[in-house]
């Protein structure tokens, strides 16, 4: 944990998702929610690209990986079994001075909220003896309180996937390896959210699990950590911000017998993407031993009974988009003013062209509407006509869009228009009847 | 609420959506979570397909809608602005003879679990004094019990846009009439959850709330009617199984003055798929007498004050994917025998094609393979060598694939392959290089 504050580029991000409409606070008219946040228009439009980005890097192009959706309430014995009811706590302490609550394990790097230059370990207020506290969210299911269930709000996808096997397995015909992929909602009670959408309370996960033979794993753990990697790289995130973290013997985590980190360079420090983790056979044993069903493979060529080996590739989805709007996020120095500029990859931008008439006079606006409403049928495009051009471009760099199309008098001579590229500012003209095609090319 | 009981379709349908992994039990190993369901491998596409039909149509589209994602978790009190704390009840009893627990409002079409034969209202057990119920799930955010807040599971994904309506307002720099459009999961602690995935306890909804000038709200209202009955034509629903209800004053929600249901003929009766509703200015007075900022909106042509008016389409996701099951199910009798086809639109189909070599040898599974490759740059498709072909189309055709591409010994020779249609089972030759733009013409 970095004890460095988020420097000025935190600050300037998170004012810029909330003037373009990427990131709000939740609930904010009611003071806010602590550690949750809403996607505004610009922002959910990223979050479907990135997810569907991942998704079709995941299962549609592949032979080996399908699809699944749990549901975030499940059988509360599945946590039992997993190892998270007893498990899945952080350790607490209260300050008796100043009624803080903190950490334990994090005294050295937590702010003392009466002293803020020092840090709780430094501080001297008085400790409490150290409680575990479980990080998951609990609710009741069933009709009356009395009567009912406890169930939890699930802390991880990846065990929706575990108990599904069997049903997967059977109804797609896969074969070993292959993998069950899945992009949905989890909850942590964190007791120390942070970092704006960093750390939430509700967050998102895209997790796949893959399926092996015993004795492949480490073949198959060396090509998921290759693939992971690669996978940001295609998403435009620059390769010197990227690193591998490997987890020490003292790191891992009970179910995992190797298990690396893809980091990136966030400004408040290098911090965790994707975990790719070899589980072994941790998961389904437990499973198989709780839920009292077989949960093995049986091979029928080899004609080998086993529990599978599992490999699993888990990001957080949220992160990735916290990691693209980091990525991109740019002020360039002009000649003669300085512009904002987020030069997100035109495959997951929000918006994937602007278009404007020069003027609102002579017939321009009517073909900027109509170019609009064709392109509408394809791709997310936005029409403006408000203000100086030249600040609609400003408008539309800021908001990460790629493009940006012109109708002026020409066009209404001979039907081109002026296409603005939003990180070389150069424009060229087209004949707007390739422009679909040509926008498709470049966004796809 | 109708008596009768599901016919033998929704059995029917049940079981193939397990058997080819479009609807799993939850938590099935462990004996099933009362009311939750997991979307399999073909589910989740369906599902994704049936919300991006919904997203293009609603937000993509359209000029004057934004998208938004708002959080699950959001602060208490929007919940009593809402009413929802207060209100969002349902009327309970027990029995003290067989200790059932039933819906106060509906003790003649439950069946006391004594004597199967007879309803609650008949079979003579004596009956608690009503208790009144509320169906949100609750739970506690931040570290400990005793300083935590309780938080709610939100029954609706209408509330989290009428909280960032301002934000959104200011970033999308839109003016009314304009509405924001939601997908998301919400929460129901439904007593009687029933019919498979029509009525669960955790559910998906994709509402759009629209904003208009006081006084133009019955125009819009009908607007959004018919717009609203023609999507669900254009996603392939036969027109004579939709109808609308309209709320009669008795039934109308204490927000709404005008409440039209969309529904379908299920074969458990005529249910809601959808609501339109006017619900006047109701939400944001409540929200701007609660959190006591002002939610006017300022309309700088006029120089008019008001408090929007908001029109509301409120559809079930699961229901949709529910009611394209059901519509496109089909048991067809043919000259020898029967098929059964699931006639889903092409649009939305999970799988676009599935791709056959006739034979497994003479270099047939190399060239569908490298087909197969190719087509899933672009939309998903399933490669599928075994068993005699025929035997494969019927797979395909349960599984609601529209088309089949097979590689043949003419294959090989001139590089044409059969594309066989599901609907017509008719079969045309067509040049290979052809393949994706005859696929796209056709599904996109």
């Amino acid at each position: 944990m970095s004890k460095k504050k988020p420097d000025n580029t935190m600050n300037k991000i998170v004012s810029l998702c909330k003037r373009r409409g990427y990131v709000f606070q939740s609930s904010e008219i009611y003071g806010g929610l602590d550690s949750c946040y809403d996607y505004g228009p610009l922002g959910v439009e990223l979050k479907k690209n990135v997810k569907e980005f991942w998704w079709k890097h995941m299962v549609q192009m592949r032979d080996n990986i399908v699809g699944l959706d749990s549901s975030i309430l499940m059988h509360p014995r599945i946590w039992e079994a997993s190892g998270h009811v007893a498990g899945f706590v952080d350790p607490l302490v209260d300050c008796k001075t100043c009624k803080g609550r903190f950490r334990a394990d994090q005294l050295e790097s937590s702010v003392c909220p009466n002293k803020p230059s020092k840090m709780v370990s430094e501080c001297g207020g008085e400790l409490t003896d150290v409680r575990q506290f479980n990080l998951m969210f609990k609710t009741q299911m069933g009709p009356v309180e009395e009567g009912a269930t406890a169930v939890y709000l699930r802390p991880e996808t990846a065990q929706g996937i575990y108990v599904n096997y069997p049903n997967v397995l059977q109804s797609s015909r896969q074969k070993i390896p292959f993998g069950i992929a899945q992009i949905g909602k989890a909850f942590r009670n964190e007791i120390t959210p942070k970092n704006f959408i960093f750390r939430m309370r509700e967050f998102e996960q895209m997790e796949m699990q893959f399926f092996v033979k015993p004795g492949t794993d480490t073949e198959w753990f060396e090509y998921w950590k290759e693939q992971r990697i690669n996978w940001y790289d295609e998403l435009g995130i620059r390769k010197e911000n990227l690193r591998f973290h490997q987890h020490g013997e003292t790191e891992l985590a009970h179910y995992a017998a190797a298990a690396f980190d893809v980091e990136y360079k966030f400004p408040f420090g290098w911090q965790e993407l994707e975990g790719i983790h070899n589980r072994t056979d941790f998961d389904l044993k437990r499973h198989q031993e709780c839920s009292t069903k077989d949960l093995q493979y049986f091979d029928d060529v080899t004609r080998e009974k086993f529990v599978p080996y599992i490999v699993e590739t888990s990001a957080g989805c949220d992160r990735t988009l916290l990691t693209c709007l980091v990525d991109a996020y740019e002020e360039e120095e002009l000649e003669k003013d300085t512009r904002t500029v987020l030069r997100l990859s035109p495959r997951i931008a929000p918006l994937k062209a602007g278009i404007f008439p020069l003027v609102k006079r002579d017939g321009m606006p009517e073909l900027a509407r109509k170019i609009t409403d064709d392109l509408k049928q394809h791709m997310m495009v936005f029409y403006d006509e408000a203000g100086a051009v030249g600040r609609r471009y400003r408008r539309q760099d800021e908001a990460g869009t790629p493009f940006c199309v012109t109708v002026d008098s020409e066009s209404l001579e001979n039907n081109t228009v002026t296409v603005r590229d939003r990180d070389t500012m150069v424009q060229e003209r087209i004949n707007a009847d390739g422009l679909l095609a040509y926008l498709r090319e470049r966004v796809e």
